[in-house]
């Protein structure tokens, strides 16, 4: 089976769980404990702290370890606005759902939700972004890069514009990281989501890089772990992969980067050769992710029809439980319902190969004469 | 090095890391997508699910899982709280952190707080609780069994009062499992919260067990995974871990009670030879748990000294951050403070044996002696 979907999740990098092991084998201490097992546990998470600062430019100090991404960008929306008096927050059309729901709740505790308008390749409407910030604006959040598009933003711009207008800056970053060289100063931002399991990393890590000058309301009370701001006994483990994977992909970007973009360029050949729309393809992306449809092909039954080869992609977002609907994403780029009902999602990884990539293409034209066939028969 | 400190984290059961490791090694998918590495992940949680439940005598559908025992705590003190009116919470005042601090919090929206008063030995005074119902009582919110001490409460009485006050009934059973027999319908709660990793399971995975008529509001907004309650990629390999240390602690749960039940009485037969106060004592507790005292002796430095010698026990909680206190569960049982702050907390799990208590006890007796001698110098 050949995995081409690391935007839902990457698979744990060997050298990841390597790293992992000694704090899954034997005896784990907790790392609020005072004893040698404890103080273990809290050296190793310190270390991955360092570890995940420095692959985005930023101090050690600055590193809330979450749960998760979903975790970190509700940390981020939640508990910025909870310091705040209600007033607007404005976030991308086509933001990840760990960021839209969060702002949508705040809509009951007053907030006034402005979702900023972007263009047909996928990127932020600047021009609609500067008049919603007339109004006085609390939070501004935009993603660097999309999950389903992999269409980046200009961060440092809109920033700057957030900045100009008094409001705090957050950009989910979750599928930027190894993806993209990241620099949190460079961002300009006040607050950066992050995700352990897209980068070869374990499920269940995540991290809020903070402004620390920034007030932030906790969403989980209790034992006062991450200096108040994330109770809850530290999963060491997860959190000592989150580090190594971070690690690993910032030795390895340069490399990773390059491969990433020259298979998707193989891959966006044959697809644009089979008659495929490539959604973002005009405007620069991420270089691991290729969001496309063809048209009067439906997405979901051509995804388990690959499947079925031995390909997995994704259709739509693999985030989302309710994905029936055609992606919202899509419709806010202005795609035709009908066509982006159709759209599937490939997203490489460490591992992938240009056999794959031909293979795919391979399967995706048989797939594709078939269903035209079928549809044929029916009419 | 002998491990003494299970209500901290119990180290990782080797038979449930085994269960995890498919998981971890290749290529997992996210539960949410739709080819087959996704429905393998779904089909792993959905045991996981049917595993807890069993464990605690629940349906799957009432699983919601989690990061841990805090977030489950968090979800049930406010997300049960956000629908409802503002009107009083009832809290034991032995309670822990992840369910006090959440309650302080609702405080802030306008909750009245009562701390209800425990007995010299622990137990929850019901005449109290009883008083304070006859304010108008949103929710209800007592441990099942103490972390520091041990000490179980009589959650069917309890939750008994509470629901003939018109209140919801959450318990934190976190220390519990694994250590009595749970079941979701006798203790007549609304809501239970359980950890893995207190149970020999993996860190990062922990459940709230709901009635499922409860109106819960999730804390984390996003993908919409467990039904809405509870967002975010699940952590695959940590849910399945979760869900074979229920299966283990089920199967031996009689076994592992007898052999904590026979250490413990081993132990504390030494202890009082040596003259400590043991806390709650008088009362029923969870069998691994002994809480006690030398009058005199600093519980931090002894819990040091320990630890050099080879044993690594608590001083207080080790849930906590903040631990040079001495203890609120003490306190809250009117231990004076002198005696509090000597506090240690000795808890046994699974692969502790009974030439590990004397050890300990040996040792204990040594570092007293020196103890004592020194303050003898220093007057």
């Amino acid at each position: 089976m050949d995995f081409l979907d690391h935007n839902a999740t990457s698979p744990l990098d060997s050298r990841v769980l390597e790293a992992m092991l000694p704090f899954l084998h034997g005896e784990t201490g907790n790392a609020s404990s005072r004893h040698g097992y404890g103080r273990a546990s809290r050296a190793a998470i310190e270390q991955a702290r360092e570890q995940v600062a420095a692959n985005v430019g930023a101090h050690p100090s600055q590193v809330i370890f979450t749960s998760g991404g979903t975790e970190a960008d509700n940390l981020a929306i939640l508990g910025i606005c909870a310091g705040l008096e209600p007033s607007q927050i404005c976030v991308g059309a086509t933001e990840h759902p760990a960021v839209m729901r969060p702002a949508q709740a705040l809509q009951k505790q007053g907030w006034q939700l402005a979702k900023i308008a972007v263009d047909g390749g996928g990127k932020l409407d600047v021009q609609s972004l500067a008049q919603n910030l007339q109004q006085p604006t609390g939070l501004v959040s935009v993603m660097t890069a999309n999950n389903e598009t992999g269409v980046l933003q200009d961060i440092p711009a809109i920033a700057g514009q957030a900045r100009q207008h008094g409001a705090f800056m957050h950009t989910d970053a979750v599928q930027a990281l190894g993806k993209i060289k990241l620099d949190f100063y460079a961002l300009g931002v006040h607050a950066m989501s992050l995700s352990a399991h897209k980068i070869g990393g374990p499920q269940g890590a995540g991290a809020l890089i903070v402004d620390k000058r920034l007030d932030i309301q906790p969403l989980l009370y209790g034992g006062g772990q991450e200096k108040g701001l994330r109770s809850g006994s530290e999963n060491v483990a997860a959190i000592v992969g989150f580090g190594a994977a971070c690690v690993w992909v910032q030795q390895e970007l340069v490399m990773r980067t390059a491969t990433m973009s020259a298979l998707r360029g193989q891959l966006e050949q044959g697809l644009r050769r089979l008659g495929a729309v490539i959604f973002g393809e005009q405007v620069s992306r991420i270089p691991n992710t290729s969001f496309f449809a063809f048209p009067d092909i439906d997405g979901e039954t051509l995804v388990m029809a690959l499947d079925k080869q031995g390909f997995a992609a994704a259709s739509g977002s693999a985030c989302s439980s309710d994905s029936t609907e055609p992606s919202p994403v899509l419709l806010a780029m202005g795609v035709e319902p009908d066509l982006a009902k159709g759209a599937i999602r490939v997203s490489l990884g460490a591992g992938n190969t240009a056999l794959q990539m031909s293979g795919f293409l391979k399967a995706l034209q048989q797939e594709l004469l078939k269903m035209k066939q079928m549809a044929a028969i029916a009419v």
